[in-house]
């Protein structure tokens, strides 16, 4: 089938909004966790990360202030440190039940089951069920003023994670930690790895089928 | 293990890009079909596409404007008008060429064994044998001045996929047609669905590991 700008208008308001975001494809899942002035705990469920570059290492998610994200924006805008944590898929449940509009008095770590864990000075709580764990940094807001959406870019300060999941060349296979992926808002997936192929040239090919 | 920043500063530059990139987790692949001035087309993999908002329907994507994106990056911003197109994981070798650096004279199209398809009236080429094609307007450019990197905001004006993967309530559910994913620039993955989960209410559960 096709639709066309007119025919996505037309859409029942929610039906588009599954729609659209899950038609955007496969997505890294990544708990968010942060921490206010107050010492409250907050984690939240993000379907956003963005790799904006390697050099300096720069990250981004993307924020949609009347939603539940918005303790966790709140947080990260004021205390500038804030964790990214990959889990595995088997705890799909917990991750999700996350984006739950718990009270802001609620930590989601005790609400959902995660166990909160402090390292290295660092001022944010990471999930120690983690496999990937990133300390964030908080280096610029941009707001995309067309839908009122919030890009926030931040640094990675330090990354824990098992050596064995890093291939000689520096490539992490999350596969191998049985990361959880996703799509749309609440679908959940486990990808499989097929290859990696080598840097591709000109020269490699030309029309070989 | 454990890096910090200094360790992350201090790996060699190629490995970073790798580690760092492929950190950032799993994404969809996207072809972007584009056509110059000259009616030249224009195909290239990207393994950042962001889902910007549901109403108006955004998608964005990042360009690195010292790469192979170049053209591109030229066409969207001089036609306005581009294509979004998924593909059957079978295809990840001509998905891959793609990112080859050919001459802007090429065609990827041809150079890799696709199908330009033209449809709608729609100015830029969408890849006939895509299982999801979307056609963009340029909507925004967004400098991101911390690296030199460039956003791009696009609505989509129209959408055409499978009749079949499109569940009750709009969800998409593109592992039915296959759909290629990837981590960093040379990994590719076919996720594996593993569950949906309805709406999370605060009340559903409470800490019950």
């Amino acid at each position: 089938m096709i639709l066309d700008k007119y025919d996505i208008d037309l859409l029942d308001k929610r039906y588009r909004a599954t729609f659209i975001n899950s038609l955007a494809g496969y997505r890294q899942v990544v708990l968010i966790g942060s921490q206010s002035d107050e010492g409250k705990m907050n984690l939240a469920i993000f379907n956003s990360l963005m790799h904006i570059g390697a050099n300096p290492a720069l990250w981004a998610v993307i924020f949609r202030p009347d939603t539940v994200q918005r303790d966790s924006l709140k947080n990260v805008l004021e205390q500038s440190f804030y964790t990214f944590n990959f889990v595995d898929a088997i705890d799909l449940e917990k991750a999700h039940q996350t984006s739950a509009k718990y009270e802001s008095s609620v930590s989601e770590f005790e609400a959902v089951g995660y166990t909160p864990e402090y390292k290295q000075g660092f001022f944010a709580p990471f999930v120690k069920e983690a496999v990937v764990k990133i300390a964030m940094k908080f280096e610029q807001k941009i707001d995309i003023e067309i839908n009122g959406t919030i890009m926030v870019i931040g640094s990675i300060q330090s990354i824990e994670l098992n050596d064995s999941l890093i291939a000689d060349d520096g490539f992490v296979s999350l596969h191998k930690a049985n990361v959880l992926a996703c799509s749309g808002l609440d679908a959940y997936y486990q990808p499989q790895f097929l290859t990696r192929l080598s840097y591709a040239k000109p020269d490699k090919w030309t029309n070989k089928i």
